[in-house]
């Protein structure tokens, strides 16, 4: 049996992201050994009942010692703190990585604190769920999603490969990009829609005129699909918004403008335009579906959970099987 | 065996609800014969290879005639065209009903044409998906939604029940309201939220900093959801805007302003104006989930279409079990 890629590697954070991969690491057996530090103590006994790893603390230092991969999965804000209080305790040549949704400002707080000898590459998996914790990780969560580097000028080749290697075995796809145009991507494809999704879901519960209660009753015609999003981590969100916020502002002033502009469109009724909005955009929800990055069901495949047939389309077996049996017709 | 519902039941239009319809009608058996009638004749061909009924015809008024229930489903800015054509082949006690998603419009448009003793009752199933046409149609579709029904002062309440009961058997929970309440309720619940996808899946599509496949590639983060409203029949979200225009921009505007309100907060770091909002809205999400209005799986369960187990929590079965077999611990 092959030795496993990481003799130790330290797992900073066990919510979502840190105890996906904690299932991972485990089934691809990458590590002879899982140290699982997070800040509270709640946190770490149910990481411990949930066997995520082999040594559980608070005590983020002591986890790192020895250790040969460390992978910070915080907030982004909290990014700073966790490399000043590890730095001293991480050995020549460990690779510290992260997984963080912005990666200019964790550069800026992680960066200063890094030793002499450490390799430290900042990391992003693109993949979660609404749900946040020990218990919602699961170890097929980075199954054909991307992960994407955004190495340092002097960052070493090997351990970038070694890291991507590491990845690719937990399953994502990697890509490299600088630190800005990470930050300027990700505020269009994630944090935007997050940040409307909490937004709408805010006016709707704002509302006199339609009660919560029907919010609630009728949300399946397309309101249901915003309050995922917004059912996400709270301080995650937070602290994205704060650390990525250039990038966020400038595609909320060209939403807002293109929102206008479509408002405008449907109060003098400009039918073709309207109508031309609406046709261009069916195209990109193709070529998600060809990328592999969401699945060809009607409706996310709703449907078809618990009953895998439903989705199907059926059909009268013969013209006039719907008259009844009196009518001498149905089979 | 039971008589049917209905001696003949003809669809007006027979895209996704309509040929839905068709396949429920059939599978219940509340019809005796269902006449199908749409205006063009490669659907209507279509629908006849997939043998949704018993006739097929794009002359409506030919299809009504002897029809004890009609049901228009056609996109809402072509109720009126249609109540102006089939009025003068309706025959008395007959049930007249539609499945527009705005209804002020529709009962302005159509009620001047219906003929005296033609029991109209405008109707709205709250049921969908981003596929249209007959393909897109499935028996399922209308379980444990709303149908509304937005009655007139003089509906007679005999028609009204046995509408409700057709609809019950359908799939349907029933509610009744007036035609104003209704456009106002469906401009939070669905038109808002298709507009808002239809426009942020065109800013995404306008960027020059971010190419369109850099979107699609990780779309998974968020943005992909939207994409799937955004996917839905242009000429039914073109008509939606323009026959619901006063609540679409009523609702735009309280939007907007929220939307500017959060964007003050991002652009001066009030975190604990945004630790609120993203905190709150959580609350709506589970309710929705309790009501039996989506299904509690992460990810609207997409990781579990194909592969039952993998949205379960997994573990290490034991402490150490990660561990190599060398180092004496592994089982």
């Amino acid at each position: 049996m092959s030795t496993p890629m990481f003799e130790k590697i330290a797992l900073i954070g066990i919510g979502l992201i840190g105890s996906s991969l904690a299932r991972v690491i485990c089934r691809e057996r990458l590590a002879g050994h899982i140290a699982i530090a997070t800040r509270s103590a709640e946190t770490l006994k149910r990481a411990e009942e949930l066997k995520l790893g082999d040594a559980y603390t608070t005590d983020a230092r002591g986890a790192v010692r020895g250790a040969d991969l460390v992978i910070v999965s915080v907030p982004v804000g909290a990014s700073g703190a966790v490399a000043e209080e590890i730095a001293p305790a991480l050995k020549k040549g460990v690779i510290l990585t992260d997984v963080g949704s912005t990666k200019t400002s964790v550069i800026a707080q992680m960066q200063p604190f890094v030793p002499e000898g450490v390799h430290f590459i900042p990391g992003h998996p693109l993949a979660g769920t609404e749900k946040s914790g020990p218990d919602a990780g699961f170890a097929e969560l980075f199954e054909n999603r991307w992960c994407i580097f955004t190495p340092l000028e002097d960052t070493d080749p090997d351990a970038l490969e070694k890291l991507s290697e590491f990845w690719r075995r937990c399953g994502c796809n990697i890509d490299t990009m600088d630190a800005q145009h990470h930050d300027m991507t990700l505020a269009i494809v994630s944090h935007l829609p997050h940040i409307i999704a909490y937004s709408i879901v805010g006016t709707a519960d704002d509302l006199e005129t339609v009660t919560k209660s029907k919010v609630i009753k009728y949300s399946a015609s397309g309101f249901r699909d915003f309050t995922r999003l917004a059912a996400s981590d709270p301080t995650m969100w937070r602290d994205v918004c704060l650390h990525n916020r250039d990038a966020i502002l400038e595609m909320l002033g060209r939403f807002s403008e293109d929102l206008a502009s479509l408002q405008r469109a449907i109060r003098w009724s400009e039918a073709d335009k309207l109508f031309g909005l609406f046709t261009r955009t069916r195209a990109i929800r193709r070529s998600i579906i060809e990328a592999g990055q969401d699945i060809d069901m009607p409706d996310f495949g709703r449907q078809a959970i618990g009953r895998p047939q439903a989705a199907q389309p059926q059909q009268c077996k013969a013209p006039g099987v719907c008259l009844v049996p009196s009518s001498g017709a149905a089979p």
